[in-house]
């Protein structure tokens, strides 16, 4: 039944990936040489309304030319979102958060404009992450995880269960950064615990909604908590901080509870503590392949050519996903 | 230059997945309902003189409807393999070991047939492993990796550093039986100490030699080793053993030395245990990715439909892999 069920859970994180119909419907949006957004048939019908900043052909959707540096780009496309949300167009933009992202094709590329958090689904913009498994060798539960509640008043996933520490990378924050001023801010979690924080990899997953698409990338970390430490909310984001035993982990992060896009990072720990395994899960090879998403085919990147000094290759549609199918019932995202 | 060079060899180890031309040149072997390989134009011409077994056409390869059961097929198709042997128009097939492996979609799906493993490569067959990283916290050499030297005498390969234990899935033995299996055999490893074997996931690569096609995925175990235990061979596979620190991981993985193929478990290690991580290598994302190729893609099975019940998407030709471009100076297997 588990087994099962973290199927159907990495389908559903990755319902835009697995959805051909849909990534077939979408243009790339291309910012010099660089693809670094995704724009569904809806998006389009909107942008189509600025010819200034936006230039939508049959190929692709590009940033005017004349929008040439990061300052003016940004500046344009700030423009437009303020008049789309005037208009209340996309539900996503009333969720305006006043903190921006940085537009990229890869988080190892220049960044070529910011943009609106709450905007970037719109666009298909990549989104980067940090995420922190807090765990504790328990003398009596044995290992157990850290999770913690959102605060209520949160404007997306509010109320639900999600990893102790795990924040977006905003605008002139590094990965290793946002990993300390989030583990601070979300935890209270001291130096003298975090100078022992493990990054493990990343996970990958491009998951859509009513909001919009996330292609998202995670950087990972895990960090053994002394036994006797206990989080503590510094910010008001989070209501309550649970110790949870391995053996209540999956249930839980399996079930409505827990943040959707929050749990391909569970699911990684769990495969790498051995908690998930070819034994207990058969369709282990699958679930790695869909906790790593190849994003980079859908974002491509100059340094992706054949060499240095060598031009990419020619711009090219999405490429088609023609096998795995996601879960027949894709639910809302924020159920 | 580290980083430089990971990213080429991750590209090296992923040449068919990212060679976008020679992926669309290739059609599905299909038998049953299930994509269990790919079959490459040259590999095309020659199975095209076998109309009882093979039936070629413009979409797929098919093997013949009339033969319904895994015995039928296996009889048939060893006697195809037999006739090209004689006829020597395949490299590959002068490495014959007389050992098989199980042909099917996924290691979660059904065996439809078994086939001698050298030929695999030619129909593109999946082909699944074990690895172990067996490391020690040494007191004075910190974290180290045990290396094996493989035999000169091995069909592939021989004479190159290798993972301590590392073996194919061959037509019998489930992924845990391998491990024991391989263990004892290339490095002597007792059941006091295997008991402490810690599955950690896989990895998946999608390589192309002169031999043929690779879609290879590892079943990873870590597997910490008591500072005095020594490795040693029972089989005659292994030349000798040899105690890494882990400073000095990375440059032997990277050289020559190394059997490519084993590189990505050694990558997945690294990225795992904070080796390589998102400061030391910005493009760990994309490294993820190449550590993690959907296999999934190309390998059509009847699960991945909508839900239980469901038939499976229509068999379509291989998806378009757009965007990621091998590096241009990929080297033949065994240099």
């Amino acid at each position: 039944m588990l087994p099962d069920l973290i199927m159907d859970r990495a389908r559903k994180m990755n319902c835009f990936f697995l959805n051909r119909h849909r990534l077939d419907s979408c243009k790339p949006l291309i910012i010099e040489d660089f693809q670094v957004g995704l724009i569904t048939p809806e998006v389009m019908r909107q942008l189509q309304e600025f010819p200034d900043v936006f230039v939508c052909s049959e190929a692709s959707v590009q940033l005017h030319p004349s929008l040439n540096d990061y300052k003016t780009r940004s500046t344009a496309v700030e423009q437009v979102l303020n008049q789309l949300r005037k208009n209340d167009v996309f539900i996503t933009l009333r969720g305006w958060r006043d903190e921006c992202y940085e537009v990229r094709a890869d988080i190892s590329e220049p960044s070529l404009m910011r943009m609106e958090r709450a905007a970037t689904c719109l666009f298909g913009i990549r989104q980067f992450g940090v995420d922190i498994n807090g765990y504790v060798n328990h003398p009596e539960l044995g290992l157990s995880l850290w999770m913690q509640r959102r605060s209520q008043s949160k404007p997306r996933w509010g109320g639900k269960l999600d990893n102790v520490v795990g924040g977006g990378l905003s605008v002139g924050f590094t990965v290793e950064e946002t990993a300390h001023k989030e583990a601070m801010e979300e935890a209270g979690i001291p130096e003298y615990i975090l100078k022992n924080l493990q990054p493990v990899g990343n996970v990958m997953i491009f998951f859509e909604s009513e909001r919009g698409l996330s292609p998202n990338t995670e950087f990972v970390y895990d960090l053994e908590f002394p036994v006797d430490f206990v989080p503590e909310n510094q910010d008001g984001e989070v209501e309550s901080f649970h110790l949870v035993p391995i053996k209540d982990v999956l249930p839980i992060v399996l079930s409505d509870e827990f943040k959707t896009t929050s749990l391909p990072v569970v699911l990684d720990f769990l495969v790498r503590h051995g908690v998930i395994d070819t034994e207990s899960d058969p369709e282990l090879g699958l679930l790695s392949e869909l906790l790593h998403i190849p994003l980079g085919y859908f974002y491509r990147r100059a340094t992706l050519g054949a060499g240095p000094g060598v031009p990419p290759p020619p711009l090219l549609p999405p490429p088609l996903v023609a096998c795995m199918q996601p879960a027949a019932d894709a639910e809302p995202e924020d159920k």
